[in-house]
């Protein structure tokens, strides 16, 4: 499976990169894609030396190029960036392409982490993804609680539920194979895309837990 | 501590009112003070089958009388009833009353338990139980996310992680003693009571994962 990564040169997209390279062809996508194909040949040197071989390949490119190519897209874009970045690349995407976004609306205050989609009346991430998609039923909210610090290391087993939701079966059976195998991980199906915004809230949820608490990298279980 | 219980005859309030009976003087409220003081009686037998002598005492009285006598109240009532029960009860309350809002804004829909608060853009609950109390800041949110049929079995051990908002250091110190003393519960405090609507968003999606992933009596832990 070709996995493009938006925003791929950044912690998240490093640690997908890293984990999914070992079944799949992993394409990083940066603005600049000189950029992007160095980052890809770090990763690989990276994947070989966590696992050895790797059954599938970490290369790069830009955004534009990535979209087009992908099986599945990972957005890995903070949410000021959505309108900019999708405008540009999701037009671009085959129709069978599975979008997979990510994104938290949420900012840091005096009052702790906030969901700005709450705060200031915006509109939550899958809204403004779902926006630029031609097939809309192929948008899949995951990976929200994620510790990128955690998964950028390969060698870490994380320990965590992945919340995931989404309109279509074959779209969510994608996604829950790439959570799979990203061992320690567990999908979590919430139900169709537009209760994402409970998925979406989880995130400042977490990361008040984590500082008002002093819980060092924690992630979210149902048990 | 007086632990007063609004809506105690229902099975959040049972179950409170068994588990603290064992240190507090927990008293049962309903619009049917009759019917507080019938509950309070069976209470009070459940409660000594299951942990022998209990320490504290379970009454029973209508609302507002619960209301002018407690240290401690818990509005066990639904969204929809805040307006019309809190205009009654809490301008009745003394000005160190801690309130505990565990009221969840939630409704069932075709696509699964959604926040009527997103779905309909109607406030979140401690916004509208703010809005009857003089001393706002003893305004404490929590107990969202615990599970009805596993609190009315005394003998059951929870699980769960309780989210905890609230402005007022010692307000949250007194809800935390009450976590405490329910054997299996943790408090994880999220930070002032503006932040509630994240752990009042955490119920609906509790109980989505509950039902798509077929998972029995479930609760949220941070790990």
């Amino acid at each position: 499976m070709k996995v493009g990564i938006i925003g791929g040169t950044g912690g998240m997209g490093k640690g997908f990169a890293l984990r999914w390279s070992q079944n799949h062809d992993v394409i990083v996508g940066s603005r600049d894609a000189t950029r992007a194909s160095e980052s890809a040949v770090e990763y690989t040197n990276l994947a070989k030396e966590a696992f050895g071989e790797i059954k599938g390949s970490i290369s790069g490119n830009d955004n534009v190029s990535v979209a087009k190519e992908s099986d599945v897209l990972i957005l890995s874009i903070p949410y000021e960036n959505i309108d900019s970045v999708c405008s540009g690349i999701l037009p671009e995407v085959n129709d069978n392409c599975v979008v997979v976004s990510p994104i938290v609306p949420m900012t840091k205050t005096d009052v702790g982490f906030e969901c700005v989609s709450i705060k200031d009346n915006k509109p939550f991430s899958y809204k403004l993804v779902s926006n630029h998609m031609k097939n809309k039923s192929k948008l899949v909210s995951a990976f929200h609680v994620i510790s990128e610090k955690k998964l950028v290391n390969p060698t870490l087993e994380l320990d965590y539920d992945i919340f995931v939701c989404g309109d279509d079966k074959e779209a969510v059976g994608v996604v829950n194979t790439l959570i799979d195998e990203i061992r320690g991980l567990r999908s979590i199906y919430l139900g169709p895309i537009e209760l994402s915004y409970l998925a979406e809230m989880s995130t400042p949820l977490l990361l008040n837990a984590m500082i008002q608490n002093k819980i060092k990298n924690p992630g979210i279980k149902i048990i």
